[in-house]
């Protein structure tokens, strides 16, 4: 496994970008399986359709053979095959000869964004629809209008992939995104090939922490996985990021967790602004994928979203225009980056315990000066100042804050006194 | 039962004026039983004279038939019949003629405000005296003076009353005010009348709020009461109010309880922000009624005062001054509306809890666009930011805040929630 | 025992001055029985080299008997006799002849100080070294250099001084200092004698608190007596503090404790703002001596630091010219009546907390005017505020501050408060 750049990650979203993904189905399986392809250790787990999931059941497996409406000349509009955002997800069978009267309450366009198809779901009840641009909708023409939906509703599974890269430790980095929406490249290609990147970054280097990368639908994927493992997530969970919106190389957007204080915050704001000073920090009550799930009343784990343009706030967002042209090698390098960054300074992360009571004495360790003179004394202060506060509760950055000194500094101190033996990390 | 308005409690309000109310005596006992004459399920509790309460013992019962001051030219001086407040309040019987020079010490007056009998008591101690204008004091001329005191101090009864309306829970609403000061009308009587109006619209409109109306003696009547009912009050008092001042139509004051952050203080400060931007809260230190027993250390109720005029803050305070002119319908009115505001206020606040762990899932319930696109996706937002807080722990208003909401849009999804049976309202 | 003023102070600061201290050796011993002259109950406690204390061992036992430099014109420099200063702490014993080259490494000059001689140790590692001025420095001339070192490193004791004045309650006040550095004057021996005068003056006064003082080795002092007296000082310690640097009459310095919301750190900035209110306050990184050791993780006592001129913040500090003529009499005499103020600020502290549940009734016990008027309200209001906060978790100080009124009035009701038997202190 080498460590993919921009222009793989790109490649592998081009490949993918056709595939018919929704919260369950071939697409689906097609997508994992394509992943699996990059890193073999991908597990694709089947949950059968009717499974209990808190307060869900796993909805039917949904797949299309072809979908489209034909207008009396015989022309073709709004063809599947041509963009599967033509059809709303989870349309139920159908084959009939409408007038354009009955067809319209099922046609959905954007009429502000005449080239862009919308992306409209129903997944929770049965309906159908095509999606078109507006410019395709003024040609339809007259009725009638035969209407072809050849898909299926059935018993059948979802499917989600899991990566298990296990660390020196049971602590864990926990990469959640999904992979249930078609052919859009940020909001939602995006987030998976830079997970199976980092993927394969993480297999090169043995961490300290374990790291998960969970590949689900949205919603459903997360209520059923925590379903599962609360008790495990609950006790191993260091920090937790949603990969969404990942494609284009413009804003840094940053989406706190519920609580707004936990260490995942703390360590996302600090590899942000050392990025770029002026990131996007959000409101929490802006989210919108599943951290709302990692976040619920009783779950509550620490989990946020660092994102570039945020869902909701591009133009593009649920629409045809979200495509490859709004992406980039470099958008997703850079977004690649970040992630490592986040990933590094999560490893990077201590919370050192003092081992004895009282000072330690540095001098025969090597860390007082042999001679003490007004010299030499600065340094000594600060290494003091770091073990005063070592209490077991504070980490690396909020000793360096309380000692107020460059976290580097505070750096260079922990690691002299942990090869002096005077620290248990914990 | 018929809520009364304004013109009613002014009524009962002028009725109750002459009554020559005190710690203990006929007039407490005919205030009670005019007010049983509106509300006829308030209790009277007689408590024997001589009872301990805490630190306290319930005090003589004091009666007064009249007192005067003679001159020598016959000419009747401070008559009791004339005005309660001439006497002061425990004055122990008298029968004597005096000199000027004996007689001056027992007389008050204000210089300063000279056509106002101020109001003096002296519980406590055995003594006696005569309180009068300064107008009159200065046409007293030369004695010797017969002072009659035709009163009684002898073991008997302290007198309160009660109305208890059940509501559906048995969380409370306490509303305490006082009975024990002669004719005076904001300062003392607007309180009776606005809560005994307010059992009367109570009574009228089931409430889920159990809701205690007290009638005491202000300081020993609040003393005697919690400590015989502390428990109860710890464990079911959801808000509390003392109830004085409330006869002009001028200020609008907000005295909170010690800890000053609890909901009573709250639900107060909103209620009070509608009505008027800028009421004045004061500062527990300027509290003067039996908010200080109800907050008391070890006691600890959440017990408020909402007011208009403030006790100290107005002329009239104490004086004969503060008499039927002083107050009026419409000042009565308002309070009364304040008050049932804060009761309807308390009534809706609520504590929602998800009764799921996860997301519920709106969909099946109606609660999520069957058609997924962005035009809906506000409202869903909104909805989904309230369940993020639904943990029991916060308040209705709250969670609006928290979520960036106008209230009534956090109601109109909590109320949503409710339909589809999601929430616990703890 | 009379106490003592700063004339006395500084008369015994003179005479102990040219005592050799260091951390252990006939210089500490001499500086203790000095101050058992004058403080005959000043227990002198001796630990033997070896003995452990927490990561610490207690060190060899350091003498010295001559050192000097001669050149070949056998002029002498830097002659320990002159000035032990001159001789770098811990010195092992030498006796060679150098060449200037070999020499110069172990010369320590101040190049921007011309006339000082710098005070360096070399507690930890063996070695010697001497220190001058840099304008002797200049006269050296060329070598060889007879180096004469005779001083021995013995396996003995480290003695350090106790004065335990007992009070009338367990709660300790503690006051520690140093007795470990050469001829200097403020930033060492203004400590021990002001502390020595303190005890002088504690001794004719019974007080509350028992006082421990403790004459300390610095660093390894503390922390041997920290090792053995933890759980009492945890405990008992009621406020401590750190003395050094009290020998000028310039500044005004304070350094809290770790926690730097402490009791000591409320009544110390208390006592410095009364005294003057632009006292300098520093920051806990800033700290410097055995409150190092009192504020460790683990052993978190009370401990702060009141100074003068504090250590680094002054030209003198650590150089020969911290001397006679930098300290004075005036400003020890003043370090000592703030140091009494710090004492009797802590003796005055209390933490009230009333005895009944509701208010007392105070008119029975002559705390409530007989007659009630407006006159005498405001008075009966204030003492009605006190009792509301006395719930033993609040000292006077912090009731006086949520009271709004000046602590001498928050006093003052207590008093009254506690004659009529209404308070437990707790």
């Amino acid at each position: 496994v080498v460590t993919p750049i921009g222009s793989d990650m790109y490649s592998w979203l081009s490949d993918l970008f056709p595939f018919n993904r929704s919260l369950t189905g071939k697409g689906v399986e097609e997508t994992l399986m394509y992943l699996q392809g990059i890193f073999p250790n991908l597990v694709i787990h089947r949950v059968a359709t009717g499974t209990d999931a808190y307060d869900w059941k796993i909805p039917y497996e949904w797949n299309v053979a072809t979908a489209y409406i034909e207008n009396s000349s015989g022309i073709r509009f709004a063809s599947y095959q041509e963009n599967n955002l033509h059809l709303v997800g989870y349309s139920i069978p159908v084959n009939k000869l409408l007038t354009k009267e009955e067809l319209l309450p099922h046609l959905h366009y954007l009429d502000k964004q005449p080239n862009a198809i919308p992306y409209i779901t129903s997944y929770y009840e049965k309906n159908w629809g095509f999606c078109l641009t507006y410019d395709e909708f003024l040609q339809l023409g007259e009725g009638p209008f035969r209407v072809v939906i050849d898909s299926e509703l059935k018993v059948g599974h979802m499917s989600y992939g899991e990566i298990f890269i296990p660390g020196t430790t049971q602590k864990e980095i926990l990469l959640s995104t999904y992979i249930c929406h078609p052919s859009m490249a940020s909001n939602e290609l995006s987030g998976p090939v830079v997970a199976t990147a980092l993927a394969c970054w993480v297999q090169e280097n043995k961490l300290k922490h374990s790291v998960r990368i969970l590949f689900l639908p949205e919603t459903i994927g997360s209520i059923y996985y925590i379903s599962r493992h609360l008790k495990d997530l609950q006790r191993n969970l260091r920090a937790g990021w949603v990969l969404t919106c990942l494609g284009d190389n413009q804003a840094l957007s940053f989406l706190p967790s519920k609580a707004g204080n936990l260490y995942v915050d703390s360590v996302s704001r600090r590899v942000l602004s050392r990025r770029e000073e002026n990131f996007r920090e959000f409101d929490w009550v802006e989210r919108g994928s599943d951290e709302r799930q990692y976040c619920s009343p009783g779950i509550d784990l620490p989990v946020a979203s660092v994102m570039r343009s945020k869902y909701g706030e591009y133009p593009e967002y649920h629409t045809s225009l979200d495509n490859l042209e709004f992406v980039s090698a470099e958008g997703l390098q850079t977004s690649f980056e970040i992630y490592q960054q986040l990933i590094i300074a999560t490893e990077q992360s201590k919370f050192p315990k003092i081992r004895v009571l009282g000072e330690p004495q540095l001098s025969r360790r090597g860390l007082y000066p042999a001679t003490s003179d007004l010299g030499t004394f600065a340094r000594v202060v600060d290494r003091l100042s770091v073990i005063s506060f070592m209490d077991g509760t504070l980490d690396t950055e909020q000793i360096a804050s309380l000692c107020k000194m460059p976290v580097d500094v505070a750096e260079g101190i922990l690691n002299e006194l942990d090869t002096a033996n005077l620290i248990d990390w914990v």
